[in-house]
C-alpha cells in the first residue's frame, strides 16, 4: 500500500462545489489503494478576507494573534473536505497542525517547521482513515498557533510528506505545473515535465508562484520529488525533482520589488554586517544586495525587499542607517526582477551575454545584477516587466522543447 | 487587586465598531485596576454560517469535525477583539479555550467542562496581561476541539470564574438583564434586579434565553454570583445569585417544543427506564414526562424535546418504540411551555390552582403539567404562548415591583 500526500491551495477549495470536488478526486486516489494525507489551504480569499477585517481594527496586528485568527482558515476547509469525505462514505478525520503533530519556531508570521511528530497521523492512518491536515500552521514551543507564510500549506505538505516517508507528494493548485515562464505574459510558455529542485527553487525565489520556496528546499533536503499539478483537470503536471536536459530551463520575475538605498556610508569592515544583521533579527527578507565601490571612504548600499515589506521595514531600515552614519536613504517601491534559470547556466558564461543583450535589444535598462550557479537575476523598473519577459522567452527559444 | 471575568456574546462582537466597543469597556475596567479575563463569542451570525456551510455538504456532519468547524468563530472574535485592545495600548493575549486550559468530556457539540487547567491563564494575568478567551470550546482527553453547544460562552466564563475564584462574573448580551417575561411579548414586564441561582435555573431551562442553564448551574455549584448586563448600556442588569422576595419571579417560555406520545406500550416495570436511557445515551434531551394510567396493561408515555432535536431523533425513538412494543408513535411539532417560576412557589399551593385559572380564562387548554418545587409548567400549543405569558405576567401582577 502506498502513502500519498496531497496538497489542495486556496482555489481548489474555494467553495463547496469544489470542495466536493477534491472529495471525489481523494476518495478515488483512496479506493486505488493508497493511504491519504490530504493537506488544504484556507477556502479562496477567506485568508485576505481576515487580514482585511484585522487592519479594520489596528494597523499594525500583533503577528501572534494575527496567526491566530488566519490559522482559522485552514481550520474550517480541513473540516469541511472531511466532511465531503464522509459524504461519499470515507473514513477521515480533520487534524488542525498542531495535532498533526507539526511544530514550529515562534516567529509568528514566518514560522518554520522546526519538528514533525507523526504519531497522531500514523495512529489515524493504522485506522483506515484519510487525514486531513489544516495547512500553513504549527505550535510553538510555548504552544501557541504560528502560521508559516503565504504558501506555507506546500511546506506542510512536503513536510509530512518527507516525514511519512510518502511514496508520492502531489500539490494541486489552479495551474498545470511549471512553465517556461508565466503564460498570461508569455502565450507560447510551455509547460516543463519536469525540473531539478535546485532550478524550482531558483524560479520559486525569483517569483514563479507556483511553489512555496521553502517547500522545494525541504523537498530538497529530503530528496522528495513533488508533483505539481492542476485539480481543474487531469492533465500531468510537472514533477520537481528531477534534472532535465535543458541549459535554460524558464525565465521567472517578481513584479513586487522594492529597492532601497543607503547612501554615504562609511566604508569599513563590519559596516554590511552591522546593517543586515539587526535586519535579519527583525525577519525583514532582505534580497538582492549590491555595494558600490568606495570612494574617499564612503559608499553605497542597495539592496531589494518584497513590495509588501517595503512600509513595515522603512522606518526600522532607516533608523538602522541613521545608526550606521548613512547620509540618507532613497526607497523605490516600483522595481521587478527577471531571471533566467537552468542548470546549463553554470558552465556557461555566454548566457549572461546572451541575457544582457535581449535586454538591450529591448530598450530595457539593467538596474542591478545577480547570479547564483543555475540563475542570472536582473533588476529593472516595473513598468517593463512583461517585455523583458518576453524577450528572454524567445532568446533562449523556450518554446521549443 | 480585583479579578473581573467577563464575557461578550455574538451581538456584542458582531462587527469591527461592536468590537471596539468591547475593548473600551474592557480597558476601561483594566484602567480602574482589576485584572481581567474576557470570554467572547462568535461575532454575530458566523456560527449560523458555519453550520450552513457544512449542511451544504452533507445533511448530518460529523460532529467531531463540526466542533472543529465551529471553534473557529470564537477563536476569530478572540483575536481581533485582542488586537483592538492592542490599538488601546493594552497589553493583552488571545487563547484558545485549550490554551486556557479548558477540558471537556467527548460529547462533541454538547461537551461539559471537566476540569480547567488554570495554569497559562495565571501566567498570562501574572504578566499583566488582559486575557482574552476563546469561549465555547475545550479539549477532549484525546486531544480534539469539542463544542459546550448554543450558549456555551456563558458556561466558559462562569466555569473561568469559579475556577479563578474572581471577584465578580460579568455577562454581556444584547438584553439588560432577566425580565419578569420577555419584553417582546409582555411590554410591562420589568427588569429584576436580583434573581436566585434556582430561579434563573428554571428561567433559563423553560426558555429564558438570557443565560445558558449549564451555567447558572456552574455558578450554582460554585456559589459565583453572575451579573448579566446589556454591552449597549450602562445599565445595570441583574445579579444572579441573590434570593429576593418575590412569590413568583417571572414567567418563561419555549415556544420551541415537540411532543412525541408512545401509545400502546406494555405497562410492565422497567419501560419507562427501557425508553429514556437509550434516548440520555444518545444526546437526546427529554423534557417533561408523562405517563397516562394503564387500561388493560397498556399505557400511554409522552414527553418533550427540542423541536430542533426532533428531526435527528425521530428515527431513533421510533426504533426505540418499536422495540418496546408500542402500536404507534404521534409527533407533534407545534407546541410550546409556559412557566411560573419563583421560591414562593414551593410554600404555596394556590398558585398553582391560579395559573391555570387563568389559562381557562384566557381560553387556553392545558396539554401536559410539570412541576418542581419552584417552578410549574404546562404545555400549550404554539399559537397560544403570547397570550398565555400576557395573561400569567397579568395574574400575578408581575409589572409591580
Amino acid at each position: 500500500m502506498s502513502l500519498v500526500v496531497q496538497k489542495y491551495g486556496g482555489s481548489s477549495v474555494k467553495d463547496v462545489e469544489r470542495i466536493q470536488a477534491v472529495a471525489r478526486r481523494v476518495a478515488a486516489r483512496r479506493d486505488a489503494g493508497n493511504d491519504m494525507v490530504v493537506v488544504v489551504s484556507a477556502m479562496g480569499d477567506t485568508t485576505d478576507e481576515l487580514i482585511d477585517l484585522a487592519h479594520r481594527i489596528t494597523r499594525q496586528p500583533e503577528p501572534r494573534e494575527m496567526d491566530l485568527l488566519l490559522s482559522t482558515g485552514e481550520l474550517i476547509s480541513s473540516a469541511l473536505v472531511t466532511m465531503a469525505l464522509h459524504e461519499l462514505g470515507q473514513k477521515a478525520v480533520a487534524l488542525s497542525g498542531p495535532q498533526a503533530g507539526i511544530m514550529t519556531d515562534t516567529t509568528f508570521s514566518k514560522a518554520k517547521i522546526s519538528a514533525i511528530d507523526p504519531a497522531r497521523l500514523e495512529r489515524e492512518l493504522k485506522g483506515g482513515k484519510i487525514v486531513i491536515v489544516a495547512g500553513f500552521q504549527g505550535l510553538t514551543e510555548e504552544e501557541d498557533v504560528a502560521t508559516l507564510g503565504r504558501g506555507g500549506s506546500d511546506t506542510t505538505a512536503v513536510g509530512l510528506a518527507a516525514r511519512l516517508r510518502a511514496d508520492a507528494c502531489e500539490i494541486y493548485t489552479d495551474v498545470d505545473g511549471v512553465y517556461t515562464a508565466d503564460p498570461r505574459i508569455v502565450p507560447e510558455a510551455r509547460k516543463l515535465d519536469t525540473i531539478s529542485f535546485e532550478e524550482m527553487l531558483e524560479m520559486a525565489q525569483m517569483g514563479a508562484k507556483v511553489m512555496h520556496p521553502r517547500a522545494v528546499e525541504l523537498g530538497q533536503i529530503y530528496n522528495m520529488p513533488i508533483t505539481v499539478r492542476s485539480s481543474y483537470s487531469d492533465r500531468e503536471g510537472t514533477i520537481i525533482g528531477v534534472e532535465n536536459v535543458n541549459k535554460v530551463t524558464g525565465i521567472a520575475h517578481d513584479a513586487d520589488v522594492a529597492k532601497i538605498t543607503l547612501v554615504g556610508l562609511p566604508d569599513r569592515p563590519g559596516v554590511a554586517h552591522q546593517l543586515f544583521a539587526p535586519l535579519a533579527d527583525a525577519a525583514i527578507n532582505v534580497d538582492t544586495i549590491v555595494q558600490n565601490v568606495s570612494h574617499h571612504g564612503v559608499t553605497d548600499i542597495s539592496f531589494t525587499v518584497a513590495k509588501t515589506d517595503l512600509q513595515s521595514s522603512q522606518k526600522f531600515i532607516e533608523s538602522v542607517a541613521r545608526d550606521l552614519g548613512a547620509s540618507s536613504v532613497i526607497a523605490n517601491p516600483d522595481m521587478a526582477k527577471v531571471s533566467i534559470v537552468g542548470t546549463g547556466i553554470q558552465n556557461h558564461p555566454g548566457y549572461a551575454a546572451r541575457m544582457f543583450g535581449a535586454m538591450s535589444e529591448a530598450g530595457i535598462n539593467i538596474d542591478m545584477i545577480s547570479t547564483s550557479e543555475i540563475r542570472i537575476t536582473v533588476l529593472i523598473e516595473r513598468a517593463k516587466v512583461a517585455d523583458a519577459v518576453r524577450a528572454l522567452h524567445r532568446a533562449f527559444e523556450l518554446d521549443q522543447a
